[in-house]
């Protein structure tokens, strides 16, 4: 355990502002070690926050009671990857981006990809329950835990679930940890589902004069029969600032730009692809790029960083939402955030998964001006507000943490938040497990 | 509420042999009316056993402690299916083939497929968390419930999850309900995710005569990045059965039976198809049967049932044990049920979805013969020691319920046994849901 200063003020925050020093910093090796500290922890009544690569966007990992930061970093061996039973054993700190490419080396597959894998631990990435573009195909993170080790608050170690790809014996456990962040015990291991590596990729980057045009070709898309990898819109206000950042001449003019990737057989992915241009071009698109191949679609995939980055670079502080719309409700968000823009004078910012309706709602913010921080607090709470009132959900990715919290009562009625209460008192009646949260 | 003798009877049990009779037999046509029936059975201390069609395997809606069966054919509504959102709203007593048929016909596709998806309802399947043939590409029940509404054991109504595709607000209540088997809440109605409809499917059906060479073309088809929606064997003993019901000259000299089903777009298929009749030759199969399209596909699938039919036709008592190994271990499963055949004298049929490892082992027992029951239980005894020690799982589709209760303690260990209580005493602290199960 560590206690000295440099130390506490490492472990003190994520990626959103909020910041809280622990007590002490624990960098256990083992599941018998976490085990020990729970033990200890638990009899001395003191909270422990359970903290992967600190990569989530809501400060879910923030000590907020102080106590015990416990980190997952030096548990990070893959302990098995299984061509025959596709399956991988990890521990919790195994960056996510390295076991993709430990399995896609054996030609496996492990598919959600929140856009932190490069950094962030898979430990987190089950704590939370990241998504990702190719969840639209493939499922969230949950999807693919077969079975948990959990350390739970006295201490007691569990294994829930297992390795086979279907399991029913008795309660889903692994999926109830899975996205509890942090509230329930503590994950240690995970044994995940792989499926085969589909052998080609292709994609196709649209721009388009208008929005409305954008959603209609997606909708299309889905009416055929299709069901994309990745169906990834972004609005004006990204074409904009991609524009003043890469001189692209090809966004200028830009109202709206579609990805779609697909995966398959070669065979069949050329062939789609074909059939998807002939659907997409009934919308009068301005371009139409193809990148066919893993190297091409990533050039793709890069444009779509660029937007991230572009918006980086006009130096205000990005708000990012998470929310999810029912996907009907596409056009009708995008007409809303306008609106919202025009009412506080932020720049708003949409981009994201628009096949499964979770659109990543950009509130540009200068903290710099008067009012900024209450203003910006009223275009959140107006925008989760027309979202939930839409039947959308407030976050589809990041989770509560402390930034949502204030939301939580908006977005579940009591009844269930009482559930949640009870379902947290059984599992860890001193509440210790990362306490101060949204429970 | 019923209480003459006729209804009790006809609510006693379920396709598995154990019956209990309840003391009173409750068909709400409403929400409001579960709950109230909750509300009077918590004050009374009255057991409460929830019922859908009464199709399990498990004897998981035997009202073992008396009390009421609450069933829910009554509240058999399709309430909405919403082509834009993909997602329909259905109460729990829907038949699931009626929904899948209604948002078929709207280009829509609930995918998963149990045996009984003519007559079970889509409740009873959430409840058990349901699988099929179809769930090695699209997964199972579970991973299509967006949303439950939920009346637990105080008769408070509780709506958990919503309409979005990706939600990731508060715990996964959702999935912690399905498949908890009636033991923790009652589902009066469902938000399921659809997705597109494939507008094409294909199948191919592969005799070979040695059980090794299927399994090896099955390897042989995954690792060349292939993810039918289905990959189901049947072995010998199964296809002398249906050999000596349908006289099919094709079974005679087979020794292990592939179906490979593929679905998508029409040219995509095809061209799949092709691919995976040449990685199937390899291994010089007796003969490739192609189902073309819709139809044609329904005739391959017709061949299957045949198998459940034909051993029904042998007269014995099928014990149907819906076993998972990792599938690594096919091989070594179909080796040890030959064994268990020769050691106790019944024969043993396996088939069934071996793409996800879950191989349908039953036992077909002849009850008139000495000891039968004795053997019977031994040779249960020693197949699921077999599996769980090879890491697989003693029910992959049917649950625990009663039928498995005795190998509740095997399949999970003393600390998850009491995570099931933690959680089951925390959600139903009377113990008056579906009590004298497997907790």
């Amino acid at each position: 355990m560590y206690v000295d200063p440099a130390t506490l003020k490492r472990y003190e925050g994520d990626k959103w502002f909020a910041a809280a020093q622990p007590d002490a910093v624990a960098l256990p090796r083992s599941t018998e070690s976490v085990a020990r500290i729970l033990q200890f922890a638990y009899r001395h009544r003191i909270p422990v926050t359970a903290r992967g690569a600190g990569h989530g966007y809501v400060g879910g990992c923030v000590p907020v009671k102080g106590g015990i930061v416990l980190s997952l970093e030096r548990m990070n061996r893959i302990l098995e990857i299984n061509a025959d039973d596709f399956v991988a054993v990890v521990q919790a700190g195994v960056v996510t981006a390295d076991l993709q490419e430990a399995v896609e080396a054996r030609r496996l597959f492990y598919p959600p990809d929140p856009a932190s894998r490069k950094e962030s631990f898979i430990g987190g990435n089950i704590a939370t329950n990241a998504g990702g573009p190719r969840c639209l195909k493939y499922g969230v993170t949950r999807d693919y835990v077969l079975g948990l080790e959990v350390v739970l608050a006295d201490g007691t170690v569990v294994r829930v679930g297992g390795r086979t790809h279907k399991n029913k014996t008795g309660f889903d456990f692994p999926r109830l940890f899975a996205g509890s962040e942090g509230m329930l015990g503590i994950i240690t291991a995970a044994t995940l589902k792989l499926l085969p590596l589909p052998p080609y990729r292709a994609c196709l980057a649209i721009g388009f004069p208008a929005m409305r045009r954008a959603v209609r070709a997606l909708h299309a898309i889905l009416r055929a029969g299709f069901l994309p990898c990745a169906l990834e819109l972004a609005d004006a206000f990204t074409l904009a600032a991609a524009y003043n950042r890469t001189r692209s001449e090809r966004l200028r003019g830009c109202r709206a730009h579609l990805i779609v990737e697909l995966d398959g057989q070669k065979q069949s992915v050329l062939s789609e692809v074909r059939q998807i241009e002939r659907i997409v071009r009934r919308e009068r698109p301005l371009f139409i790029e193809r990148g066919m191949g893993a190297r091409q679609c990533e050039a793709v995939w890069q444009i779509r960083r660029e937007f991230s980055y572009s918006l980086r670079d006009t130096g205000l502080t990005k708000l990012n939402e998470d929310i999810v719309v029912p996907r009907s409700r596409l056009e009708d968000l995008f007409r809303f955030t306008s609106r919202l823009q025009r009412k506080y004078g932020f720049p708003v910012a949409c981009f994201g998964h628009a096949g499964d309706g979770n659109i990543h709602t950009n509130i540009m913010v200068d903290y710099t001006r008067r009012g900024a921080v209450r203003r910006a607090d009223a275009a959140l709470d107006e925008l989760f507000r027309q979202v939930v009132a839409w039947g959308g959900s407030i976050t589809g990715e990041h989770g509560i943490g402390l930034a949502k919290r204030a939301w939580w009562p908006l977005a579940v009625s009591p009844e269930v938040r009482r559930l949640h209460r009870t379902v947290k008192e059984a599992l860890d009646p001193r509440r210790l497990l990362n306490p101060g949260k949204f429970l």
